[in-house]
């Protein structure tokens, strides 16, 4: 039976290394080479430990790692959408929850609905943990974006308003990075980077 | 106080995004294209959640996933040591030494010093999370090059001994996991992959 479960987790591990060829449309501080998913879910994995004191609430720093470090595996078959797509909603497509079938399935069965019910309750984003995971996932991109001119939002044409409300899912999380936030986001206005 | 805090550790996650440019000797799975320090160290975080029930004695997971997310941030400073590099030994250099002092000094101090003894812990490998850590850590090349035809072992014609002798490191942390690294290493010796 371990063994068993051993086999079963080592080809979850192999098929997850495919998530260091999914690009992100952000790229690294100053920089212009592109993220991948699994550098970008390591930054945020950081992120929670060196960050999780400022969360409003007190959360369990284990379960929020366990959330950013899987939260963007099922982009191994569904792709990374770009948080501003208005064509594609990114909330649990149905095309998310197969690849989240597939890709925790390989797992034995209770790893697997462990990982699948994470995975959910990141994407519903009601729980302290999902909320400053969430937080994380925003303001991680942000300081990219600031570190480099603009970055997606300049290069997508982005108005102040559209990055605003995305954004303000970091108070969610976080009242202290939420305003260290705005304020980032207010001298960008100012430059004239974010059109208000 | 608070403000203060959290640009110091601005400050710092900033400058660990350096950790995606430190490319390391293997390979992604079935791949020519190298790993970078951050892809890796995602990696070995994925394995330590999935793989932790494997370990042979009771393991604090939150204290493995912190130590094998910060593993090699030192890097950044004293760049990637080849596991097999004879004239350099890895363990706790006066460089390496410096480079934590340096990186997690940015940081708030009470948590700069936390960083700097979990490195430490994991560095010494006495407790039984480094062990646990440092087996993740000698695991995943290991299946790494099973994937690619001997990988490192081969490029740089490595003796069945040497590579025995670096992976026993992982029957520290589970037996589980030995036995089936040892089983992996073997099949190598008979395709010829590995020279006894």
């Amino acid at each position: 039976m371990e063994t068993n479960n051993l086999l079963k987790q080592i080809s979850f591990i192999k098929e997850i290394d495919k998530l260091k060829y999914i690009q992100r449309k952000t790229k690294l501080f100053d920089s212009n080479r592109h993220e991948n998913d699994a550098e970008h879910s390591w930054h945020l994995a950081m992120m929670t430990i060196v960050l999780g004191e400022h969360a409003d609430q007190p959360i369990d720093v284990l379960k929020v790692l366990k959330m950013v470090l899987i939260h963007d595996i099922v982009e191994i078959d569904a792709g990374d959408t770009f948080i501003y797509d208005t064509l594609k909603n990114h909330v649990n497509t149905e095309e998310e929850l197969k690849a989240a079938n597939r890709i925790f399935g390989l797992l034995p069965k209770p790893q697997a609905d462990e990982f699948i019910a994470i995975w959910k309750e990141f994407e519903d984003g009601l729980t302290e943990e999902a909320k400053f995971a969430k937080a994380m996932d925003r303001f991680q991109p942000l300081l990219q974006n600031i570190s480099n001119k603009g970055g997606t939002w300049t290069e997508f044409n982005l108005p102040y308003q559209k990055v605003y409300d995305k954004k303000e899912a970091i108070k969610n999380g976080s009242t202290t990075i939420w305003e260290y936030s705005e304020t980032l986001i207010n001298e960008k206005v100012e430059k004239g980077i974010l059109i208000k």
